[in-house]
């Protein structure tokens, strides 16, 4: 391993030598950092604001180093930012090519402040930022479904457990479920971000400053409720990155579960859905292939979401306070979770509303599997007053002379039936019909079309 | 594998054989869900009574169930509950007991309800009381905290980043950062109690039923928010324990993290703490020792909580709507989270509110290690108007002296500052001492122990 | 927090008090670690035969001991064990048991040994039969695949990618991949016994012993290849308990797969099986449900094992040398998994067993779905000379044409595949059968029958 | 959403659309399959080779098609791979450029193959690497702590359990734990190269392919074992990838023991080790500071090495045969824990090679803490036939007297000792010096100079 002549120009007068190459390659986090640049200089430009008025630097520095970070920002928009392995990280290239840009006033930009916080800082905007983003295409995935549910809030087919034939539903209602889960993973990035809205600033390595800083002040430029309370803590604590993943994991499950279905429902036994050309691939080898690809990479997807959190949680076990190198290894779970969720959320709400389903089909699946049994018991409890108990052993010996004629439960005649228990007279074979199943389930939540209408029109009134 | 002659009661009459006894085994839940008994027999109490008040069923065998499920009550928590594995599950178990004690109407007790919604209710009313436990014990946790923190407002010890010394801080501002950590999880735990209180009784197997159930009447007896809105989502929905899971990760990283501390503050070379001999083990082998274990054992849980976090969310990815049996994966990891996190958080408040602090250790290391260079630095930057920058590296050649002279930072002579800077000066060297530094750190959320002092008094107003 | 008067006996003279009840409570392994009972005992009479034989005691009180370690696995074996939290774990449950039945030369039997080394050696004992067990279960699962793949070697059914209809497959052949998918994981098992197997008894503490023990009499004694190389080591090493999990995630993936195909395969919409009354549950609410709750059992089971990896890996992360105490939690992990992997592949294979396959539907189904495409593209490779880009671009013409006249690919004319390109001919039709695709995969490792029947053949003598 | 005019060149002719922008984004992965493109080329030129050979294409078409592999090759090597995200993967890529380069016949070298063996072969020869890599620095890593171990075979340390001083060890014997897990650590990767060594070239989509192959050919071309045995499973399998990150996920873990163990060496209160400068860093604010970051990261790594085991097991969580789009989330994980296990072996290897030992704060740390109390009762068994339990009471109280005292164990007098126990002598102070308790564990795997220095000869005859 060869050393480089120059040691690191932020770590000061102290180091005799330069690090050896591996260290320098495992120690550079540039190579993700640099997506928080835009955080880096709108909270460096809050910080220098901060220190001129309220003395700590004087006007004209401040003024100057503001120009330059605008500068530099405009440059890193029009033509990237160019890195550079020795400048370790984000902080380094800004700070660096202030320098090159201003001269030694640069140097008083980190004054009251240390790496510690800033990066801290940096994160949260960015985190904070993907939870809002992350909210925001969860309700645009609320709205596809919902006006998918809408259009089909009557359309029958088999409602499943066991993803076996258990009651008809509607498919209005089936989608509907999937605007709740929404619903709770909105209010998990709303919680995260409210929990994690203290600014972190001002805290400097570990300990406070002596300087008069004014947290408040950076705090609200920054969009902060306020700045945080404890320094060892502002300094250590990545609870906002782990709050962030712990809500893009529930999010990610849920739609892995919507994926699995659209990957069975698409599958030619099935045939509930077909894709469209938009959103299906084919296969180099089989020429009939129109593959829901894009359904079954946001099931894998679930995977890595949930590995970035695995990633997190470990990495964060067991530190001693305050800062750890270990925490770098915070961005890349988060900027992978951040493009997966984001892929993810859109590529679903994509496929949500561009699936054409094939109500026939559906309607068929619910029409076998005895999916009315349920029903014929229900009616024996209410009609003639008989336990549900034994009203469900009456209807299990229907099914079963159902199974034994080769029909499906509605098929029975009075006579089948009456020979299970007398009890049952012509009334209860109109229970045994599809629609009169769906349209009966009117209890609040239940999927009675009349029912899922009116919690669509509930859940619009949350967009 | 030999078969029972018997079918299961609750399946009704369509079974012809008996479970296989693997399966049997792999399916029943009963060794796990017993802990749900509570929960199971109050909230068929709600439904039972909501039945007769709607006339569902009649007033008088309502009446008759309700004694029932009481004498259950009463037996189980006198005796406890005798596990019979081919009756499944708790719910089975108290129905068949019911049966036994009130005959036939206790068939009736299942109307209008399902094994799926009767579960998911049972097992929110469970998750809702882990979280407030949870935060309960969180609140005595910071307690102590706290109570140790007034203590050594003004204890200097080393503040460390990197575990390296960096700059002086004091015990308690230490202490005080776990106050915030757990003042987060805290609200986590609030939020998931909050998300999680939509009643699903009523919504029944996946479809909602069709009998005139007061889902409102229920989820009021029970102390939920109201009921939840969708059939499939009830059924399906385990983002409940996910939630509580998560919250409890979060904490069990925190106290990881404590515990670390602990444990290296244990050891011979730091000596910052001893163990009392009510949290010390001994060794089998060497018999002076006097081992951190419960300090280890919080830090080693959080391992097994992570895990069980996993082990719900891999569970939860990929499932299809409504229920599957594979979420009745999901009490085990719950149940363990509940113990593991309650010890956790009882140990480390005994452990807090009983260690014995060295704090001449503590300052005898904050001595060593160059920690007030800092100070230093921060000094030409004050008084003489140097850029940080510049400022930094002057005082990096101070440490590189006193390295050189074999001594710590604060034993330089003025000479020795002059010869390095000549605008160094002898007040220069009176930052240099640890309780000035830390006294100097009076920004917001800073070490300073008047800093100190406040925080605690804001924090003494949450509890 | 009330204290015992007395303190631990195993820990010796230092202590002054006794622990607190929550200390205690965290501390105790016994309720788990009872579980090892046999190994204790087996261990600890392979030491003291060691410690008789080497004269490091004499060999009047080594026959004492070992008849006493004779008498209490009698005991435990007749009456179970009974638990005594203040008796920590199973290692002091045996010594005092021991005290009580042959008096003070009981105190002998720890001489040259710590806890860390037994409690290392009795885990390596149980995990190694672990493995064991697991290969031979594996090996038993393979066994009833393959007789199930002899049965249906020629069943034709749709081999799925993407869950889309691809080309024909049989059935044997897909109950083949089953076999390989066990055959690596039964090497997986083999490995981890094979690397497990060094016997760390004897190492004591961690630094060894100053005895004269004979390490590779116990080692041998109990089955091992040798002693293990470094104390240190020893005391702190877990790779056992990971390698077997590790192991167990593998399996339990691999069967999550196959659950899953069941669980699909069962619904109504595919119907390729019908699962018999000894491996269906019911449902309390629907009468004619017939439930795939083992297979759905053994899918959700993948998470918690994957979980329990968790557990162990993260506990184990950062932790210094040698034994820590955050080291008891490897045993919850292992045993929780050696119970949910022993039970998923029992389950796995009985069902495979007895499942009854329809292979009606199955044909069916791969009729539908243009199966046959590439056999088409392939023929105009092999008759024609096509490249096969673009004779994949005509049979997708095909598959086109077919869609439009809403036929199967089969079902078209001659002048249909004219029209399409002229030198499609009547040769081409025949190539469009599934029994002629089937039969034409003849490949090593293909689906041909021929090819299959072979594969069976030489599974069959790997078991 | 706009869409392309232009479906997917490799699709062929049944698509009428071209794919959404979210579809082509979620969909690519050409942005990581390039890191594949050595092992493309490769495996598609020991493809065409076979394809002519068996006279499947002809020679001349084989042998263009090779020539432009190679010509694409040098292009690769020379300028890079220029991304087009409308060619989807790697495959594409490369094939698209041959048919510029060569023309149709390019078409001819996708007969008998299909993406699916081929991507499963690609990524095979790129895992096969990437294991034997690993050994290969795990070696390198074991002769640098066999080095170091070799010159410190007689510095006493403390021998740490809980972090509490045991009993002293040799720092060569702490060494040379590490090189044992590193053994293991080999034999993983060894393992893990071995079982996946078979060659799924040639199974084709999922069915095997009626074109007369010779999967030998190609299997032994690309230095594997032999051809896979079923198509469905070659096309499945991703068990050679969980098997690498397994491999290193154990790997990491003891990496992450050794990494906490530099961090905490490094503190100020033990200082047994100081970090050269090329390999620690300093800070932006403190200027005193000398950082392991390298230790620091190379433990956090573990958890992101252990977060993308979780992500592959997940994503294979439940995917029914054969290939799923989801298996495309194999490369990302894989892909990030070669970097991450490579740069934590060499910054270890390069660590260890040049951290300063300071024997004198070692020997010192071991003299407090009355390691020696173990040799007090081995003494009294060995010299005065005590059982053990009742010498560890004994010794248990010496500590007492010494703690009371305020010395340490070794500077009780005589009649100190005797006042406890008059059997004590004056021999038994001899034990408690630390070259005495280190020399005397000699027994196999102990920690004495001499048995070290064997265990070291030992470890260099396996590298």
């Amino acid at each position: 391993m060869t050393k480089d002549a120059k040691s690191n120009p932020m770590w000061g007068g102290r180091f005799g030598g330069a690090p050896d190459k591996v260290m320098e390659a495992i120690n550079a986090s540039i190579s993700f950092d640099k997506h928080l640049w835009r955080q880096d200089i709108r909270a460096s430009k809050a910080h220098v604001a901060m220190l001129g008025q309220t003395g700590i630097i004087d006007a004209d520095a401040a003024a100057k180093i503001a120009e330059g970070l605008d500068a530099i920002a405009a440059e890193y928009e029009a033509g990237g930012l160019v890195e550079n392995p020795a400048l370790e990280d984000i902080h380094m290239h800004v700070e660096s090519r202030l320098k090159q840009l201003i001269g030694e006033d640069a140097g008083r930009l980190h004054t009251a402040r240390s790496r510690n916080d800033q990066v801290a800082t940096d994160f949260k905007l960015f985190v904070r930022e993907a939870c809002e983003e992350a909210e925001a295409l969860l309700k645009a995935l609320q709205a596809a479904l919902i006006d998918r549910a809408e259009e089909h809030a009557e359309t029958v087919m088999p409602g499943f457990t066991h993803l076996q034939s258990g009651q008809p539903v509607t498919l209005g209602h089936h989608l509907m479920a999937y605007v709740e889960m929404a619903a709770r993973d909105r209010s998990r990035f709303v919680d995260a971000a409210k929990r994690m809205n203290l600014c972190p600033l001002g805290t400097a390595a570990l300990a406070g400053t002596p300087y008069p800083v004014d947290r408040e002040a950076t705090a609200k430029a920054l969009g902060f409720d306020g700045p945080t309370r404890n320094s060892l803590d502002s300094s250590s604590d990545r609870d906002f990155a782990l709050d962030y993943v712990m809500a893009a994991t529930s999010t990610a499950l849920h739609l892995s579960r919507l994926a699995e279905e659209i990957v069975i429902w698409a599958s030619q036994p099935f045939g509930f859905v077909k894709l469209p050309d938009a959103w299906s691939t084919g296969s180099s080898i089989m020429p009939q292939k129109r593959n829901p690809d894009a359904a079954e990479l946001v099931r894998g997807h679930a995977g890595r979401v949930l590995g970035a959190l695995v990633s997190l949680a470990t990495m964060l076990k067991g530190l001693p306070l305050a800062y750890a190198k270990d925490l770098q290894d915070d961005k890349p779970p988060v900027l992978e979770v951040r493009e997966l969720i984001t892929l993810s959320l859109e590529a679903m709400r994509g496929m949500i509303a561009e699936l054409t389903f094939v109500p026939e089909k559906m309607r068929a699946a619910a029409a076998s599997g005895h999916a009315t049994a349920t029903d014929l018991a229900d009616w024996l409890v209410r009609e003639k007053g008989v336990p549900f108990r034994d009203a469900h052993h009456i209807s299990g010996s229907a099914v079963a002379k159902a199974e034994e004629k080769g029909v499906n439960l509605d098929a029975l005649t009075l006579d089948d039936l009456k020979a299970i228990d007398n009890r049952l007279d012509e009334t209860a074979l109109e229970v045994l019909t599809l629609d009169a199943s769906v349209a009966s389930r009117t209890s609040f939540g239940g999927t009675a079309p009349e029912r899922v209408r009116k919690a669509i029109a509930e859940a619009r009134k949350t967009l």
